[in-house]
């Protein structure tokens, strides 16, 4: 049994961390944490999220200052940060050098292009060793034994998590006419927002629409691992979890349906939470699991469109993070998860 | 053509009354107001409402004070408070005393009965003869001469709309047993909660659930006007407009389906916007539109469930507004509305 | 491990036992069945549900012929029944002498009244013997020791165990005025009315509505088991899972708001599946969960209102089903479930 | 007055038109058609549609037989098909023969590429005279001319009305690239799959999913009008209504976000039922209104994303139709539709 504490665990992530561990069996989750700020300190989780209750009576307390933090710490094998990009970046170091290891859902510890933290998160980086120290968790692709070597890992982002399973292979392996810019157009679920009273996620106000095309925070991040420009345009839409993404792209001479089959078989046949289907997936078939389903079909002209569809708070976060813990940990890649 | 503004134009109700007075042949709309301490103040009311764009450019002006504003509603014919209780509660013998014909919204002339103000709105009337000319303009039941004779209109509740319109009837007719007293169980939209960011509106946090259950509002309203003592159980639903009621009851002994029918058809065959139907109604026949649709089914051993659906935003408030203004001013009933 | 069938599996109740069970350490699912003549035959589940793939991939074998019904059923330990009323009620008999525990979701074998089979399924019951070893599981209700003793265990109806569950402490203990039918008023999701393809279950159809007022199947169910008259209002809502209840009541004198508490406490307080709350319950709080929430509030009039919210398909299908089956074959009563 | 009626009323682009004429004050809608083996033939509309009771008692009768059509529609003088593809081709000669003015919502008479209907539609067109009279009648981009001095009206299909008003612009006036062919993702409410009971629209099966990648009806008509090779991404969300449209395009060298406003502004700012929008449009600005609002952004680096809503039962269907009749007999142009 490990002992793990969640920093961050009133928002959706984190409570979707909780419910998570709370079925894992080397598990025991000991703390949460919640910003000295909120006006949630010292509730029971399960008065949040009703769904918890006869679950955990939990209490969500307020993070220690920073000169404490260290010490408190000690006795935690793993944390995970479901904290805002900052707080991570100012944390994090604090929490490895209390001997734990850190698993960071915010964006603060993915990037390797420092310029990108000034432009797209507003800050600029000043924990260089840690950041070198990271290693980017997305599971089928990352080396198994960085992830077990490092105890700094930083969990994708859910857009990037949907676009960057599909498009890894494809760009790796060479079957993409690197002239034509994949364009990513992805729809999310409000959840992604957060759980926070804003009129643009208030129910009359959301329907459809686009917003920071050109602009997001994920796009340096699938640039960056999909080692490709692209153009991201994401999307929010009027359900609560989901991310459905739709990739368009041009495939490089002479190549075709099938070579685009057999390499992401070779990237992902063995791979128990990705699964490549031979139809375009469904939204629906993917919530409250940690699944990314992978169609796609190809044009008589050479283009092609892949489909991926994940649940955010699953494989875009919270179950992603939780397989990271496993393969970390050496226990069974789907623990807790399937 | 009359000149009419709106106070509170910024809220959904008050949005929906821009909506449908822009289509009114007899009405020049010419002033918006919002609260002086709103952040939505000299922004175009199309910012804020996407769907209005193209169709006015008013702006959100700052209410102004209570002593400058007698003086700018004299060229006002007809002013709608689409506000809180209280501030209609203190602003409705000025602007009566400008020469407005006013339509309140809000439930600050509602209620004959003065103690429920204090029981259920938290504040003592101090209005009362203004209170005393105010006419409850449930347009199918109010006398339309009242509606004519007075320039202080009280627009019903929504929720007691969907009450009322089927249990007056019955009430008066003294069909029901009075042993029994009504079970009133209503879903209404999230659009009834107003335009406000707050976590218990936001998108993953709606569901089904019942709330206020024996101290909402619009109880005491109710039991007034259909001179019944009733249990009120209002529920929040996941859709944005419109409120279902299913009112459960007892008929009194020798009343059959035939009699509800007659006193239903005796009531409303000729009020063309009240919809007695031979089914049970459903929600969305009425989204967007001004009806009230009312279905019945009686059992064996002499009880009664009558349904009635309503748009909370039209019927329930902007709609039967102008239904009432259109009396007042001696317009065809419907006009602007079907 | 005991060896497992399910018969009507196709559907979104058969589904879901399968999900669950493919989670239930001491089962082994070997066979899934569809009518002879439906389409889905010879199809592999997880064709139907995108969200079984990589999970199993068993096929929907066609239902044998009656004949050969018992002999290729003698293997198997216990088999699921979400079949229309009418097949259950016909090969139940045989499935139970093959030796089978027999776990019927349908309502076959619910009902001791046995005017009821006919006055609401339109079938005259013909295996009275067998109806007669049948224990109704509604789990936290039945005799853990009749649900062990019996191989005939009837899964109650969806919008039943959402009421029952409330009703019948309060019943039992006398804590309800009899005078006063209690009013039970439940939303469903569109789940409940089955994988079909029909008009009224298409997604631009459905709002919310009332139906089959005073003559749904549920409503003698209910008035068996809760042993009062009840008025039962089924209402249709626009979501996929989940029944939230409200059922109106008057308390018998004297009776208060912490009797209530104490006879729910004392009904469920060790039952791991039924929570308890300080508040009305939220619809989305037990979505894919097997728990039934229950709040209530009492008015100074000696009213009470209780809520009751359970997911349609797990506590009021599968996951009651499924409890059964751990109390029946002594597993832990929420193994696969929580 | 004009006499007009509608074949295929029954459909949900069908009652839209019932609901828009009956608000026109220059219409009367005398006559309305289902095909003859309908269930619905003899019943009132308003049966089918309760948001019509009141409004009309109208009657679906039987489509007469050809040989009976052309007498049966002497005294039409304009006749709406909603009808599937190859009854408006069979039917249309017929009626216009009969003197009608014909405004075909089908796809029969779109093309002018005659090997797109066997490709696309899986028929041969076998009535070329009539198609060389059929003018396309995108509003806003076709000759009102032309649309006054024919009497065969092929209305656009609702994903092209979407994706050609922007996209035409940009293309006559050679502001896009053309070795990089536009990305049209898009996203369709259930409606615009028509009003049957199929699986696939049940509302428990839909979610969000791509459909009919490179192979839809509505790319040929795309490709024919705006001129371009494009790749057209069609999905079904779970809405009811609308259609939200996002085009990723590569803009000409030296071509910027400027002359992208000019261009519009040039095409649309004379024109009531077009918005262009300064922020990325919004589906529910536009649902229940005629309206096609267009936003766009542009990259550092020479892309450019523009975003149309319509509802695709109104601009996509029936208001465009309306449009079109009031284009065609020199109404005003938004008669009935604002």
């Amino acid at each position: 049994m490990i002992k793990v504490a969640i920093i961050g665990a009133s928002g959706y992530a984190g409570a979707e961390l909780v419910s998570i561990l709370l079925k894992h069996p080397e598990v025991l989750l000991t703390k949460l944490f919640v910003s000295e700020k909120s006006e949630d300190k010292y509730k029971k989780i399960n008065s949040l999220y009703g769904s918890l209750y006869n679950k955990t009576d939990l209490i969500l307390e307020p993070l220690p200052a920073a000169e404490k933090l260290k010490d408190d710490f000690k006795a935690i094998d793993a944390v995970f940060l479901a904290t805002d990009h900052k707080v991570s970046h100012d944390i994090a170091p604090i929490l490895y050098d209390a001997g734990c290891a850190v698993f960071d859902l915010s964006g603060a510890y993915r990037l390797k292009n420092l310029s990108a933290y000034e432009k797209y998160y507003g800050f600029k980086h000043e924990n260089l060793e840690l950041l070198n120290k990271a290693v980017y968790s997305l599971c089928e692709i990352a080396s198994h034994d960085a992830i077990k070597n490092t105890r700094m890992l930083s969990i994708p982002g859910c857009y990037t998590t949907s676009a960057e399973l599909p498009l890894i292979p494809l760009c790796r392996e060479k079957l993409l006419d690197a002239d034509f810019a994949p364009v990513i157009n992805s729809v999310s679920g409000v959840s992604g927002a957060g759980r926070k009273a804003k009129l643009s996620n208030s129910f009359c106000e959301v329907s459809l629409n686009a917003y920071n095309i050109f602009k997001h925070r994920h796009l340096p991040e699938i640039e960056e691992y999909a080692g490709t420009k692209v153009i991201f345009n994401p999307h929010l839409g009027s359900f609560k979890r989901g991310i459905l993404t739709t990739i368009t792209a041009k495939l490089s001479a002479g190549v075709d349906a099938s070579n685009v089959l057999s390499v992401f078989l070779k990237y992902y046949e063995n791979k128990p939470l990705v699964r490549i289907k031979n139809e375009l997936p469904k939204l629906q078939d993917v919530i409250n699991q940690p699944y990314c389903d992978i169609g796609f079909t190809v044009s008589e002209d050479g283009y092609i469109v892949i489909c991926s569809a994940i649940d955010n708070l699953q494989k875009g976060a919270a179950a992603q993070a939780v397989q990271t813990l496993n393969l970390h940990f050496d226990f069974n890649e789907t623990t807790a998860l399937i």
